[in-house]
């Protein structure tokens, strides 16, 4: 089984960018914790980031090929890109969606997910546990059906 | 360490309401099953259901005293009661709310928490897994606290 | 055939509030008149009067055992509570909505019904005859289905 | 005593129209019954039925002159027509609403009435019995003002 | 010099509805009034009332070919009919709108007019002087063009 | 195959009304025009006019009888015509929404279509030609299904 | 007879003021104009402009003294005051509003009078003819009071 | 003379919450104060907490038997609760709202008060002192009627 | 200890203004029993009334050299003065917001406070008694802090 | 003659995707078919799909060089895109809007169009066949300007 | 050239108030530096800051005597006068808004600027630099016309 | 020092676009202008324009690594790019937006700037001149801190 995992736009400042709010950890480091983890669940992980909407886009309808499932934070896409959406809905994958900070007590215009409704469910909150969390969800959810 | 698992109104219902969608696990069901989770985690839990708003407020109080945390799903009053939320930012405990379903895809009403804000994080759409994943999400956050 | 007859908050009240606007009915007096009219349609009634939301959705949820219906009057709750519209979408019974009042010309916040999109129906302005036409209006369409 | 029972627009459809849905009853059908019905009041009715606002406008005025009373489903033009509540609050005749659907699950802008305010109060869901129930609750209503 | 003055629905119920509100005066005594002042005026009046929003439509039209300008009440018509204030753009008449009450302090969706917008102006709140008024300001101003 | 064309309020004052910005076209010409183009497809119109909103419904319920679908521009109707919905809905006929004018940039509420949800499609901002364009997309449809 | 003229902000520049569109007529002209009508009725006017909201308060309750009644033109402030409503409120006197302009064709946010509801009524758009129709109608008011 | 003080949810965390913000005195404390204040005005107190909205609306009807009037602090059923109102209303009893915080400059939602337009007035911002100033004012205004 | 006392517009007028409503006090009256009470409590009152928001801003600017506190009646600029917000917020003195009326109670627009977020508190509802008990919370703030 | 074709997001996964629904016609279809239809009119196509928003801003700006027309299925950034919007208006060319589906009954959010106010007009629902209707449409106004 | 340089509400309050967030500046200060930086650029500046908004529309309208153009800081007015955006729209003469602190940031109420949009521009957030820039704007623009 | 100028979507345009309108100025003039004036300053600018949303973001980001603050004109998405507000926030460098036109007085949705909230200021309607107003103010802010 193999997943894609995608990074919207700014997630490759982690790390570098105010360290003391979001830890020293890089989106490097997140990726190959959630390897580690994949392996430990027998799975392997195709993994992209991007700041243009439309080369997620792009990737969403890649991932049809040969992936069953992905795990998305569409960062602050999340809250614009109804091409994400679409794209999301077009390709019929079971879908994941994680967010690092708790969207929820944030702006206003964070609340809303303009993806959400096309995913399975919405992980936020957690940090970098946020993925490792929602692959496992993700997992559990295409063993289950 | 001991955790608190709250559920909220009719989600006593579940197993007997609708099989076919719900499936047939009933919230005994889920919480046996979140026990032997939790034991595995190495820790205790204790849980309570009620369809009284005032009591989950006295139940989450009560929590002070003995929980290192909360797995909530507050379920109705996810979106109408600042009593709850009041009552989670005033004990100060870490707290996941969790949801069955994915509340971003259902009424339009349903897509606002009024909990989440003063919760860690949200994790919606995974069905009984949802608990899980809170439960393990909350004892990662107590422990790298 | 038994018929469970639900009132929400301050409905006790009545008979002795105001009896110049709401008439010296008491509720006692309005489920006496009730019962006898169930009796002319060959039912038999429970009746339930709460202040609190979630007693009220105890209630319904108990309904499920050995009423075939609901009428209810969920006063104040009717704008608030997405716990009784939730109970009543669980139990899967047949409900109707009964008001007092017009609820239609009153403050701009009483022409919504949480409760009223999982009912058959509302039934609004006829004072104590809302709840007969309401009776009425179930067991008709309890013996139609 | 006679009351006046008008339909607006596109009930004349029904019976002919998606009768799975509706039901094979026909409009004659249903003032046919509602007659018969009467007859058991021991009271007149006199029945229209138009496509046209301004009509539906013209019989409630003409209603003034000979009727106690007005059982009005204004269908489409619940949502849009402030002629027609200025008609019922012009002529003083006590006036009550009915809906064969439940107008509270269905599209947002059929939630709202423009005429139930003017009216003695509304009832909406219970198909062709929605007139019984309406008649009988007028009846009641000018037997005991 | 000839005007068409237009009454929209209801106004054919003055003086016989709650006299004690709007006065014991008939529309025909508010025409009949105007006309006498036309006369010190020296201009003709067209008069016409109708509860049909089309027929309002088809009279404006109309007025076309041998009218100056146009009073309108266009009463419950002002603040849902698109239709009518297409007429008046459309033949391009001079036309003052005129109300009974003053429809700014009333219900809330009173306040707004679909028509006023392509009219030279609005005149409400002085009772069948409103109309005396409307006539004296679109005279003026047809001569003053 | 019988279509029938209907055209609401104040379309008939095209030609004679501010030639400038509508061109000389009359309702006539469009018409005449229209079914010439028909004849070439094969099909026979039917057509219709009227500025009073309930004539329109009853129109779309006659073309029931003997038409395959129908090529509406409901005008100012498109923005508050219910009734006009609902008898679409209600016909089962397969629909066609056209507008002379681009909709899309006027006044704020020409952008809401009440009757474009129950219609297979809308055309606008093609001047007359929008109605060919629709007839042609409708007769389209009615062949491929 | 004694009435209070009162303009608001920015009246004093007209006829300065791009004399193309509203006119070469000042302030001085308008108010001149008014006075002569206003002997032909047989009553005094006392006159005052101001750009400061709380002279125009002031001015208003100093009218409570000798005259019978207001004509007011709030100008910009009546989007804005509250002070001015309440002052117009609380002196009692019958108060005419008047415009220069048609404020319903304009920018949204004049569309809605603050000062209008506690006013016998509103007349907008005949320049500065709606200072005469609103002294007449004023006149006529007090007279048939 | 007696008075009902009721106080909302999670008033009773008073005290040993974040105490450097609210202060060290738990809701005892300020109960008794309050006692000894209400002893030199001659009056006699009546207290009740709870987190149930239901049991609130319980002692609000039951201070009709024997108090003069209600100090309620509604906390966070101030933004929720119809059925508060609904019992201040019914109660007839002159009531004063009171909160420890200055609810006008929180979250948005905190700034609309269901209970207050039931109420005498309100007082908020004075942390316990509210109390006492309700107090006052409550029998100032009762000894005033 | 000086506190600065500031009414708004039409605050001026109470006594000679609708006497059977508001009480026949004046102004005078008010500030002449507030006067005395202070006393009582040991301190010097400066008072100012103005229905100029500038002067208001003045005023305010001003107590910051001699005065301890600030109780102010912003009336009806507490709903539309971001002016006066600014100035409390820039002098930096505790300030307390006193109505006479329960403005949680009238209209809409006079539900929002411009000003009470920049203020300790608002008292509410009490009449004249508004003052008294806004300058004895001011004066109890001062002693404590 | 040479025409722009351009289609946004997911459009290039039609046919490959829910063939039940969208039916199995590839984006390669409809464009081989639409260059058949294309021949017919005498003019050439030119057609480019991304889904990238600022790719199609380039190729619209790169229109302007040798083409006359363009025809734009901008799909989600329909709802999204200020920078087509504004490339559209930019570049001066006669524009068409077409659809697959009918945007207007769908989500809520896919009613709002940002680029149709900048085009000729706008055509939905008619599957491929909103395609040449479009192409059509923009030749016919091309060639009568 | 000479350019008038006003300042609204409480802006006189600058230094004495929070140094330590705005700095040591007194208005005079900012004055007397822009006028050196006026010398520079060979013109005159007249200067003005009032608490009253009508005083600001007094001073606008005097500028048109005998200044070039504007620089206005309109500070709490920028929100809610009307009154000074008409009286900048009256004058005729290029105005420059000018702001301390960025506007974009604070209360969602400082976001919209109703005298913006009778401006050239405006600038947001420089401190008192923003006089400067907008000083250099203002001169660059008539220079340039 | 280096300042990175970025520019957003169809800005490209300029000088070949509506030159009537815009000026002949092309971007090319206006960098090449810049780039003189910053000499003067003594500092030296990078230069960037796409329409790509995305490669807005990577340029802001790696303007991290050598520039001291950036000058951005996002067009089209200072209204629609959390990514780009989410950009400029991370990098943490002082950045100014400028807009070629007054925004304020366009439509509605190009008066809010999702980007401006985390930027130093903004500068608006000073056509070509905000650039150098802008890179003015920036450079002074990075000087004064």
């Amino acid at each position: 089984m193999k997943i894609m995992v995608i990074n919207g736009p700014n997630i490759n400042m982690l790390g570098t960018r105010e360290p003391e709010i979001y830890g020293s950890l890089t989106l490097d480091d997140i990726i190959n914790n959630l390897k580690d983890y994949a392996k430990t669940l027998g799975i392997e992980l195709e993994t992209f980031q991007s700041n243009v909407e439309g080369e997620i886009v792009n990737t969403i309808q890649k991932a049809k090929n040969d992936c069953s499932g992905i795990v998305i934070n569409p960062a602050a896409y999340t809250h614009t890109s109804v091409a994400i959406r679409d794209a999301i809905a077009a390709v019929g994958l079971p879908c994941v969606e994680v967010h690092l900070s708790n969207i929820h007590n944030r702006e206003e215009f964070r609340k809303n997910s303009l993806t959400a409704p096309v995913c399975i469910g919405q992980i936020a909150g957690f940090g970098a546990n946020s993925y490792k969390l929602g692959l496992q969800g993700l997992v559990d959810y295409i063993n289950a059906t």
